[in-house]
C-alpha cells in the first residue's frame, strides 16, 4: 500500500519536472532516500525513466544526475466508453496526448469486449503503431465499478454487470486499468488539470449522469466496494423526478445532461448538448435561463450538502457543469450563502474545471498513467 | 503526523491487550520493531506504562518482558458540557470509568471556564483526588469546533465563538482536548465500543441536534477548517422544517431531540426524552408509533444518501438514535431498500451503538484519552 503510494508520488514528481535529482525527489515527496532510489532503479528496470545531467545544477560543482520519464518508451491508451460513441486516445508515457479518433457507440455488454478491440486495433493502425508498444491502457465508463475493475450495474447505458477489466485484460494483458468516468475525471484534475498542488478536494460532474470523486488527504477514498462517490445518486428531492436508476428525487434526475435537455424541451427549447444549451443562454432566451437557473440553485443544494458533511477544502465543478458554469454558479452561490455552514463556505474553494472544457475526457488516460506509475503486480487500484 | 498515528496505535494496542510484548505490539499494529521501542519509552517516561512478565509465555522458555498501562498513575477526565447539564467523569488511564457527577448547565459562553473550573473541583473534591493527579481532560460539546479546539458557533446553545480549549488550556494547562460530541462518540465506539475491530465507518447520533462523524480508513476526517461530518444540516426536504440553526430542511430540524418532542407534542403526546419516547412507543400508541415512523423515514433518507456517497463498510447508530432503533430502523430500512444503491446497501453493516445506551457519553474520555495517548507536543489533534 504504502510503497505503491511511494511509487505514484515518484513517477508524478519526475513527470511534472523532467530531469529532477533523487535528492529533490526525496525533498518534493518526503519519501527517504533509500526508498526513492530503490522505486527509480524499477523504473528503469521497466525502461520507463532516462537519466540525464540535472540541468539545475550545472557549472555549480560536480554534476548530479537527474531522471526524466522517457515519453518515447512507448504509448499509453485511454479509452473513453461512452453511451454515444467509444473514444481511444493514445499518449506518450510521460502522459502528453498524442491523438485521439472517435468510433460508434458499443450496441451492449456482451459485444463491448470486441468492439473495444476493434476501435484500439483501427486507432493504432491510423498511427502506425503496434499493441507491442502499449504500456498501459486506462478506461472509464459511467456505473458503478468496483475494486477489481468490474461494472457492477450502469444506468446510462441500461448494461447488466460485466468483467471489464477481466474481459480486457483477457486480449491486451495486465496492462489494463478501469475505472468510473467521473473518478477518472477527478484524477485527472490532480495529474493534469487545477488540482496538481491540491491534496483534498471533491469533483462533481455532468455527462450522461452525475459523477463525483472524493479525493482526500491525498488520495482517491473509493469505500467499502470502490464506488463511493454516487453524488448523483443522492437525494435532492424526496418523491422529486424519476432517474435513470429507477428511483425519485436524485441530483442525476436534474443536472445530468439527458435531464437539462428534457427541462430544455419542457420550455420549448431544443438543446442536445452541454454546448447547445450555453449557446441558448448566451442569446439571453428567458427560458433557457430559467432552467439555468434552476438546474444551478439544484447544484447549491448539492454543493451545500458536501459542504456541511465533508468541509472540504476545495469542490472542482467539471464535465457538462463546468461548461455551464457561468449560468449555473450565480443561483449556486446564492443557494449556498443561504444553505452552507457559513465557516464551511468561507473555507471551500470552488474551482472550474478547464479540462473538462476539451473535447475528450483526460480521464482514462490519468487512468492509464496511474496504473502504469504504481509498480503493481496484483492489479488492483491503490485505494 | 505518522509518529502520533503510531504512538496511538500502539497505546490501544497495550490498553486492549494488558502485558503484550513489544514483539506482539508490532505484528498487530505493523509498526517496526525500533519505532514501537521508541514509543513505548516515551510513555514510560511519561509514567503511562508498567512492565510485567508477559503471561502469555509463561513456562515456555526465556521469559519475555510485556507491557500494559498503568491504570492507577493517574487520572482522566471527561467533560461534556450540554445545553441541559454539565457531566464531569473521571476515568483511570486505561479509559476505565471511575465516577461520574452532574451540573447544572452553564449559563453562558463568558462564563463557562469558571464554571466548568467550579465542577471540576466539586468533582475532584468529592472523590479526595487533587488537579495534579489529571494527565488528560477530554472536552466535548454540540457545535461546530475547529481543529485547534475553538468553538466557532454553536446552534443548540445559541452560544458564539468561544475559544474552548484556549481558555481551558489557561486553567488547566496543555493536557486539555476538545471536540465536538458526535466526534466524540464515535471516536468512543472506536475506542471503547462496537468499532474496536472496525477502522472504517459513519457515525450518526441525535442529542439536542443531530451529529456525526466520518471515521475513514483508521482515521478521523475532519475536513478543511475540522467541522467535517455536520450531517445535521444536511438538507433533507428542500424549503422543508426550519432548523435551530435557522435554515430549512436540515435532518437535524427532523430527528433531533428537540424536534422530536415538538413531533410527539404535534401529536397529542409529552415526551421529554428519548427513553420517554421509546416509553410511548413500547405502549403501543399509535400517534407515537406514527411519529416515530416517519422519522424512521428521514432518518432512512439520510443513510441512503451516506451510502450513495461513501460506499461505507459501517454505519453507527448513536445517540437517542440507538434508543429508538426498534422503531426507526424499520421504517429507515424500508426506505434504504428504495434509495440506497443496492451494492452499496448490500456491503454495508449498520450498527446500533450500546455505549449510547449508557446514562453519560463516553466521547470525553476517548478524547481525553485520544489526547494522552499521542505523544503531541503542539497540542493539535491528529488529523
Amino acid at each position: 500500500m504504502l510503497r505503491r503510494a511511494n511509487a505514484i508520488a515518484i513517477f508524478h514528481a519526475i513527470r511534472l519536472q523532467p530531469g529532477i535529482s533523487q535528492r529533490e525527489i526525496g525533498d518534493r515527496t518526503g519519501i527517504d532516500k533509500s526508498t526513492v532510489s530503490a522505486v527509480i532503479n524499477q523504473f528503469d528496470a521497466l525502461g520507463l525513466l532516462e537519466r540525464v545531467a540535472d540541468e539545475s545544477r550545472k557549472g555549480r560543482g560536480r554534476p548530479s544526475e537527474g531522471v526524466r520519464i522517457n515519453g518515447a518508451a512507448g504509448l499509453m491508451l485511454g479509452i473513453d466508453i461512452e453511451p454515444e460513441r467509444l473514444v481511444v486516445m493514445s499518449a506518450g508515457l510521460d502522459g502528453v496526448p498524442l491523438d485521439v479518433s472517435e468510433y460508434p457507440a458499443l450496441p451492449s455488454e456482451s459485444e463491448f469486449a470486441g468492439g473495444v478491440s476493434a476501435a484500439v486495433a483501427a486507432h493504432l493502425a491510423r498511427g502506425g503503431s503496434t499493441l507491442a508498444e502499449v504500456r498501459s491502457i486506462g478506461v472509464c465508463l459511467p456505473g458503478l465499478v468496483d475494486r477489481s475493475g468490474k461494472l457492477i450495474s450502469s444506468s446510462n447505458f441500461r448494461w447488466g454487470a460485466v468483467d471489464v477489466a477481466g474481459e480486457l485484460r483477457a486480449r491486451f494483458g495486465q496492462k489494463v486499468w478501469v475505472d468510473n468516468d467521473a473518478r477518472g475525471a477527478g484524477l485527472a484534475e490532480r495529474l493534469f488539470g487545477c488540482c496538481l498542488d491540491v491534496q483534498d478536494f471533491v469533483f462533481i460532474d455532468s455527462h450522461s449522469g452525475v459523477g463525483g470523486a472524493l479525493y482526500l488527504e491525498g488520495a482517491i477514498y473509493a469505500g467499502s466496494l470502490g464506488i463511493a462517490g454516487e453524488i448523483g445518486h443522492t437525494k435532492i428531492v424526496p418523491h422529486g423526478r424519476i432517474c435513470q436508476c429507477g428511483d425519485g428525487g436524485c441530483l442525476s434526475a436534474y443536472i445530468s445532461g439527458p435531464a437539462l435537455r428534457d427541462a430544455f424541451r419542457g420550455a420549448g427549447l431544443v438543446a442536445n448538448s452541454f454546448a447547445e444549451m450555453k449557446a441558448l443562454a448566451e442569446q439571453n432566451i428567458p427560458e433557457a435561463m430559467g432552467v439555468l437557473d434552476e438546474a444551478g440553485e439544484i447544484l447549491g443544494l448539492a454543493l451545500s450538502n458536501f459542504i456541511n458533511l465533508l468541509n472540504p477544502p476545495n469542490i472542482v465543478i467539471g464535465g457538462g457543469l463546468a461548461v455551464l458554469a457561468p449560468y449555473l454558479m450565480p443561483p449556486a452561490e446564492r443557494v449556498l450563502r443561504r444553505h452552507a455552514l457559513p465557516e464551511g463556505l468561507a473555507h471551500c474553494t470552488i474551482l472550474i474545471s478547464e479540462l473538462s472544457k476539451e473535447p475528450h475526457a483526460r480521464g482514462p488516460l490519468a487512468v492509464a498513467l496511474q496504473g502504469l506509475s504504481q509498480l503493481n503486480a496484483d492489479g488492483a487500484f491503490p485505494w
